[in-house]
């Protein structure tokens, strides 16, 4: 009996890679942890063993440190795009390229009021600013630039009512509620000539912030369409923008048997389960089943 | 300017459900983490902040916890399919359920030689078993049975030579090596008719075990296609399957500097970077772009 | 044969309290993961199985919860020393009782250029502030205050040279190295009598991240000195301080294979192993074997 | 003003060895987490940055992979004195060495009923056995075994009730519970001589798990007091035994919303806050208030 093999990739995931420019006394840093991977005609690799074929996920490692030198990281986006067309060039029988960077941001330690020139602290933790880029042998390249781990709560401003009911529902509906999440955005660029990147990123992520804060919220449903349409007006190069944002459940707890009233102000933040709200919005309506995860 | 909703599904993950059989004095446990989903018409949800429609995350929880005692936990797959059926049934505006399951194993206490009644030890802890069930309201539902975290090394029978080189290339070829990988194992169910899933998930994992312990292994691409040709070849339930596989590289420590020859005997474990290899094999091809971890 | 219960604890471990002042349309939030435990005179219950001197876990966690109302959280220490108090009162054969408190920052999503009112975003993450209470019938409380997880990182100002040589060493001298580190301090206070807990904790930290910044380093060792030292300089308060640091080890790329200099600019930063340095800084030598981790 | 060095130590943690015996076709697998630390007198090296008395943790490191070549991993017990022996006298400056090991258990894979000369799957995952040596300069060394992430659970035999309620007390009595834990255990050795370290290692843990198993329940406190008195009793080299329990509660689901009944039936796993139950059994009363953690 014979088979066939499938779709397929291989490559080096979280290559962690640390750029420092001290061309001056004021250094900069850029924190980067890459994933490359290809996909193409590797059937000998699988079926024959035969590597012949094959640009090691070794070299993919050494491509990503040496690209970090010869090209530099003015941005994660600029950089993904170099390496993701060395890699192309290198192995011919790949007939795509794919490279996926998350970038952890420092700022400078402030001593007496001034930023210091070489010492940084982590800013944030779990929010990690992302791209990918996926690059095939003919036409332009896909650039989804995003962000993940971005923590927001409004303490007010959110209900959840009118939804169905039905023979399992005890859910009683929320007039004023605290609404949270870990949100994940990823957009799309539509054009990319002559853009200033970390501008570009920065201004999205601060609609997306802007939009959740000052939008009245019926639904997580509703504030994901809120901020992703918030985006596409504010900044014509995104083609479109995917949510993806789990509901950090904020309970009210029950005080009553201590004699205490509780308006809305002690919750117990619950771990699992959580709700799970995924959404794209477009400029107009056409087809991709695909998340932007998995591209 | 009006822009349009894309793809959107909401739900409720990761309810922690755990059934316990205690008809006998010979209790039974299966100990479930389960993530429902919905996909459909939900663009009043987004749009107009109108829940009418919605069958809320709690009552998809609810459901799931009511299931587990209505239907039981026979299997995995038989919990996910009629939870699954139950959703789209309760959902009118759906157009499609996804249930995914995760099972950790446990296993009885052997005391004085025997299992005990009522006493359990968890198996595993990285490996999980995973089911997928997504129900479109036409047709026959997708079911995708698997695990995540099956660990596996071996300690010779593995080389990786005659590979590419090019200008960032430095690896040298290994003619015998450690090959360990964290290994992502989903497959697909050509039928459904008279399984019995506990016996049948047990088969394709043995039958995943045996092809990695036996066959030579010239690349990991290859042990993956070995891997699945085996399941094919054994299993004629099985459409096609889907593997995830981080090579968890074990390099050979230089003892050199201290007057120690190291034959293959001590390894460093390294975290990351590793090498990361996907691969599908089927019975014929066709399209399918997702990865079964999408669906 | 009879055998004796030896040191013992039990409680209540990671409570997540989220406490919301809305007295005004400005809202304040803290977040807390609170974790309490008791010692005192419990043989009973683990040898006879009598539980009618324990104050449960579950009750624990309901004055966790009660006290954030009543009391409020102006600071974790504030909160941690009420809520200590309190579980000593009701559990009369307690002798002590410890409260840990970690705490979330929050800031004000920026709207416009003004902090909004009642919308926030996650600062730090990795970051958490940490406070531990212990109680005991007599004599003054003991606090400890701290943070853990501050990432911080030099890109020059550290060497580590002139160290023991033995057989099993390969290490060379780094002249100019990246010094990186998570770091946790815990400070404990000899007087806490008018302090602003919420300002003591700002100015330590920062004298922390002070003399991280302007400090040359021989090595982590030296660094965590001079951490110390400044801390006790600038803050009578404070009795005492202790370190710990994982060295985030960053490798330079030997990149000549590619006919490329790497002068300090591309860095590996590796997971493990790391060096683990900790270290305690006193105003005066005396007898302490336990780190704060278990007070 | 000036201050003093207080506690310190350092060395290299999580070093991970592998050690491969393949002496026969029939290899042999030992996976290790090694971390090692040193204490004594290392005042130069924080105040003045002084290193030359510091065996640097590189050279920690190395000899780690370097012993186990050299000595061999027959136990993680056996290897660490050695190791700890070692590290003591290339360091003339220590007073004290720590050398502490997990271990990681691989089983091997059976084909057509055998076990595979060099194919092996993890076993465990969450259950890590772990050893830790203490060596000062005089005197024996301290062993401590023990095992941590042994997740065990009782489906009945097991009751809470009669506890203290006072204002905040809302639990009610449980006759008949689910008991589940993720046990961690240490037990210090009163004599080695002669030990088999894996023997005894299975026959401790067989007797933690038997007591768990047998032993009726009226609060973990209870079960913790069994399992360590059983210890004692079976094996006279343990001269002390510690345990720490998150007791993982399994809350009944209620079902009568939904015209269900659930006795005893469907659960919800819980996974935060979580009672913590700490708890010492000694073979006689003697002073030792640090738990075997801080050793």
């Amino acid at each position: 009996m014979s088979f066939v093999l499938g779709p397929n990739r291989y490559g080096k995931a979280e290559t962690r890679v640390v750029r420092v420019r001290r061309d001056t006394a004021r250094h900069e840093v850029r924190d980067l942890n890459v994933s490359t991977s290809l996909r193409g005609d590797f059937t000998a690799a699988h079926v024959e063993g035969d590597q012949s074929n094959v640009l090691t996920t070794d070299t993919q490692k050494n491509t990503a440190f040496a690209y970090a030198k010869r090209v530099g990281v003015s941005s994660p986006e600029a950089y993904a795009l170099a390496l993701g067309d060395r890699l192309l060039t290198a192995a011919p029988a790949a007939t795509a390229s794919r490279v996926q960077v998350e970038e952890y941001a420092w700022e400078r330690v402030e001593v007496d009021g001034t930023g210091h020139d070489h010492t940084f602290v982590r800013r944030g933790g779990e929010e990690v600013r992302t791209a990918v880029v996926v690059r095939e042998r003919d036409g332009e390249p896909t650039v989804v630039s995003g962000f993940t781990g971005l923590v927001v709560m409004k303490t007010t401003g959110s209900q959840f009512t009118g939804f169905l009911r039905e023979d399992y529902t005890t859910l009683q509906d929320a007039e004023d509620r605290v609404l949270a999440t870990s949100l994940t955005a990823r957009w799309r660029h539509a054009t990319t000539d002559g853009l200033d990147w970390d501008a570009a990123h920065a201004a999205v992520r601060q609609t997306c912030l802007a939009a959740f804060a000052t939008t009245y919220s019926r639904a997580l449903q509703e504030t994901l369409w809120a901020m992703g349409s918030a985006v596409l007006e504010a900044h014509p190069h995104v083609a479109e923008v995917d949510f993806s944002a789990p509901n950090r459940h904020h309970f009210v707890v029950d005080l009553t048997p201590f004699g205490l009233e509780n308006p809305g102000e002690v919750f117990h933040a619950a771990d699992r389960p959580y709700g799970l709200i995924e959404a794209r919005v477009q400029r107009e309506a056409h087809e991709c089943r695909e998340h932007f995860g998995e591209l």
